[in-house]
Parts: structure tokens; C-alpha cells; sequence
């Protein structure tokens, strides 16, 4: 996704510094204009603003903490596209404003081929200033730019809502694939009648299949199941709000991982819901 | 529905014959060249195929459980197309069949608006004569037409696993919009980001108003929805299955209900979540 995001501003004509914990990575971007930096603090003070695009939030943490990179980030915006519960979206804000910058903290909702395109869809929240200073560049990257105001949790939390519905429908064609494959219905069927781009789709594909072993191109391994739902739960008993049906598709998970299947497709989870 | 049906067949110039308890209803058929019988065995009579659309099998079961009835349906087909449990579909089979007729279980799978179109889609299953001998008419009613074959149960299954994705996607975005809530985040903001045409947006846009008295055109009310949960849950339990997610959900509803949610829209469910 970070070469997605230099790619498309190098289209727009903009100067463009990078950084990457894996240098070779720099390579095909440097080529397309880019200046690689061999350090992160040597990159952040090339700019006046820096978007972080990182594995998670404590990988952020572990790179910006040390004294040279944290003295390098003040006094310019910093914008952090990645997945984070509300609460880490709240601490990065603390620690940056603390560090002297502006935060910006955001999530991505599209593909990384739908970047720089106005199918392109980011939606960020933080600091007004720092919105008004890093719009022109954010909407290079996303045609479809939401700003979501003040409230810095409020991407984050977006994102939790749009996994709690892709859950929902994950969950619920797990089970409704165990009620065909209890009637002696071929699932199928069930695919079938989904409607086109369906997350269920590839899900059911696999059922049907037992091709459990491959990770589709729609699909996450139950091991990447298992990081969603427990932050959907954790998210749910942090705020004190009802978490029963996160709390039950974490059951699910933990029961298929339990049961040595965490590297494969979520879908797996259906096989310990069968009747032994 | 069932206008939409006989319309259709009317449209494709068949010869119909039609029935209902409310004899006002079939005025604007009778118009479009319908004839309209005075009872129903005068209208199974009439024809070597009769389509049955009712509100439940029960309603079924006890009009043409009389006498008269299950006498006149002896040597024809019989098309029952309607919302059903596995077994109540395979139950209509041996009654029908002991009554002589040859029986087809099916589901509509689309909008009345859609019937007699391309777009139609039916899935039936059961007697192979009787198939071959109704297909002509079906393919009338729905442009995709599928037979899944002599496995009666097969087409109300196919509705079931349809439903347990649906009310996944509905429970799953009811929690969704419950953290979006809890955050201070506007529901609306989750609402704008749903794909188009999703079942979630009535519902995340009922939240948003906070109209729960209103059922929209694309939602349901909680006492609907607790039809729909509590059917797949029994479908569960009668076949042995895990049957955790419908248990929940199940319980989610009742709480609604007891709280006299009841004939609200089942976004309302999320009113009994939230902290008190």
C-alpha cells in the first residue's frame, strides 16, 4: 500500500522522499522519481509533511520513538494511514502533538489499485490544521477524501464498524453454508445466488471446494480472523458496550485455531462447526 | 407476489385461472383476462398445473386439506412457491404426493417487480416429471430458472443460507453502528461507506434518524425478524448443527420484543445493546 500512495503523488508531479525498513523495496519508486533516504529521520526532515504507512501502530511507536526521528517530526504534519483500535489512533495523537507535530490519523478503504483515482477512498480525522495543510496531497491519493473532523478515533472507528458488518456476513455464510452441507445441499448453490463481489463469495467457493489451504484473493487465513474479531471485542469491552456477537465469533475462531487450522482460510472455521 | 405471478403467465398469453381468500384481489386480474374462480378446488380444477403462493404452509395445509380439495389436485402438478423450513417442504411433498399430485418446492429469490423478466430468479426442487412438466411455465415466471433437483428440502435451505448471511450482515452492522455510537461518530458516516444497495443502509439510516416507528421499504420489523431468526435457529436444532449464531441473535430479538420493540424496524434491537 506505501508504494501505492509514492507512486501516485510522484504521478502528480509532487517531490517525493521515502523510507523503507527494507531498502530493496525503495527501488522501483526511486526509479520513478523518488529520493530513497537511508534513515527514517533523514526522510521525515525532507519534508514538511510525512505520511506513515506501517505494519501497526507498534511498529510506528518502535521507529518514531527514538530521540533522533521523534525531534525530527516537530513542527511538521504527520498523517498515519493504517489499521489501529480508536484508543492507539488517540495515543499516536498524544505522542506526535507531544513530539511537536500535527496528526492526522486515517484509514484507507479501498484497493491499493484504486489509489491516486477517484475511486479512491480515505477517510481521515485530527488536527484541523493539519487537515488544511495535507489536503492537496491527500487528495492526490484519494478522489473520495472524507474528513471526518476533530474527533481523531473516528476513522479507526469506522473501520471497526465496516469489520463488523464483514464479519457479520462471514460469520453468517459459515452457517449458512452448515445448513446446506446438513441438508445435502451442494454450497454451490448457496454461491450462487450471491450477489457479485460478495465477500461470502470466495468463502463459500472454498467450502465447496475444501480448498482450505489456499488463501484466496478475497479471503484472510482464520489466524487474520482471529486479529479481527479480538479487536472488535476488545473494542467492545474497552467501551463498555454489549460484545456478545463479537465474543462469539471469537469463540469460533479460537476453536478453529485451537484446532491447528489458523493458517488457513477463515472459511476452515466451518469445520469445527460440523457435527463429529 | 402471487398477482405479480399470474400477471406474468397472463402476459405470456397462458390460460389462468386464479383463486384468492380477499375475491376483491382477483378484480384486477379478471381484468388483464384472468378467469376467477369461486372456490379453490374450482380453480385447481381448471388447470393440470396449479402454482400455490401463500403466507405460510400452514395456511396452505388447511385450504387444501378439505375433502374437496385434495381430491381435485389428484393427477396434477402442484408448484408450491412460498417461505418454508426444510421439513415443512418435504412434509407438503408426501402430503401432496398421497394426494396424487406430483409436487415442486420452490423460492422466489427476487422482487415481485423482477417476476416474468430475465432478472427473475426461482430455485424449486422435487418431482422430476413434475419439473418437466411445469418448466415451460416457470421459465415464464423467472428468466433464471433453477432446478436443484429431487432433494425437496433443497430450495428452503437455499433460503435459509441466504437469510443467515443477510441477518449477518444486519446483526453485524446493528453492532457496527452501536460502536460508532459508543465513539461519538455519526451513523451516517457508517451509512455513507455500506456498498450500494446494501440491506445495511435502511438500517444504519434508521439508527441515524433514530425512526424506528418506520418501517422502510427495505427493512423489517423486529417481529419479522424474529420469525426469520427463530426459523434458523429450529432448522439447527432439528438438525443437530451448531446452532450458536441463530442462538444469539435469537436472544437479541427477544430482548427487543419483551422491551415492545416488536413492530419497530429490526435496527431497533440495537436500542436494547446500548449502555443504560
Amino acid at each position: 500500500m506505501g508504494s501505492a500512495l509514492a507512486a501516485a503523488l510522484l504521478d502528480a508531479g509532487r517531490d517525493v522522499t521515502i523510507w523503507n525498513r527494507s531498502p530493496d523495496k525503495m527501488n522501483p519508486l526511486v526509479e520513478r522519481g523518488a529520493r530513497g533516504a537511508s534513515e527514517l529521520s533523514e526522510a521525515v526532515s525532507a519534508s514538511p509533511r510525512a505520511i506513515i504507512c506501517l505494519l501497526n501502530y507498534s511498529t510506528t511507536n518502535a521507529l518514531f520513538g527514538t530521540p533522533q526521528v521523534s525531534k525530527a517530526v516537530s513542527g511538521r504534519n504527520i498523517v498515519q494511514l493504517g489499521t489501529s483500535s480508536p484508543q492507539e489512533s488517540e495515543d499516536s495523537k498524544t505522542q506526535f502533538n507531544n513530539w511537536g507535530a500535527g496528526y492526522l490519523d486515517g484509514t484507507i478503504m479501498c484497493w491499493p489499485g484504486n489509489i491516486g483515482t477517484p475511486s479512491g477512498r480515505i477517510a481521515v480525522a485530527g488536527d484541523n490544521v493539519a487537515f488544511a495543510d495535507c489536503e492537496i496531497d491527500l487528495k492526490v491519493l484519494a478522489g473520495d477524501l472524507r474528513n471526518l473532523g476533530s474527533n481523531v478515533r473516528s476513522a479507526a472507528t469506522l473501520e471497526l464498524a465496516f469489520l463488523s458488518r464483514l464479519l457479520g456476513i462471514i460469520f453468517g455464510s459459515i452457517h449458512g453454508a452448515l445448513a446446506c452441507e446438513a441438508e445435502g445441499v451442494p454450497v454451490s448453490e448457496f454461491t450462487s445466488i450471491l450477489p457479485p463481489g460478495d465477500r461470502a463469495i470466495p468463502l463459500t467457493e472454498t467450502i465447496h471446494a475444501g480448498s482450505f489451504d489456499q488463501i484466496s484473493t478475497g479471503g484472510a487465513s482464520v489466524d487474520v480472523a482471529a486479529e479481527a474479531v479480538t479487536g472488535l471485542y476488545d473494542h467492545a469491552v474497552s467501551m463498555g458496550i454489549n460484545s456478545e456477537l463479537p465474543s462469539l465469533m471469537r469463540d469460533w475462531v479460537k476453536r478453529a485455531q485451537d484446532a491447528g487450522f489458523g493458517k488457513q482460510e477463515t472459511a476452515a472455521v466451518i469445520k469445527t462447526l460440523r457435527k463429529q
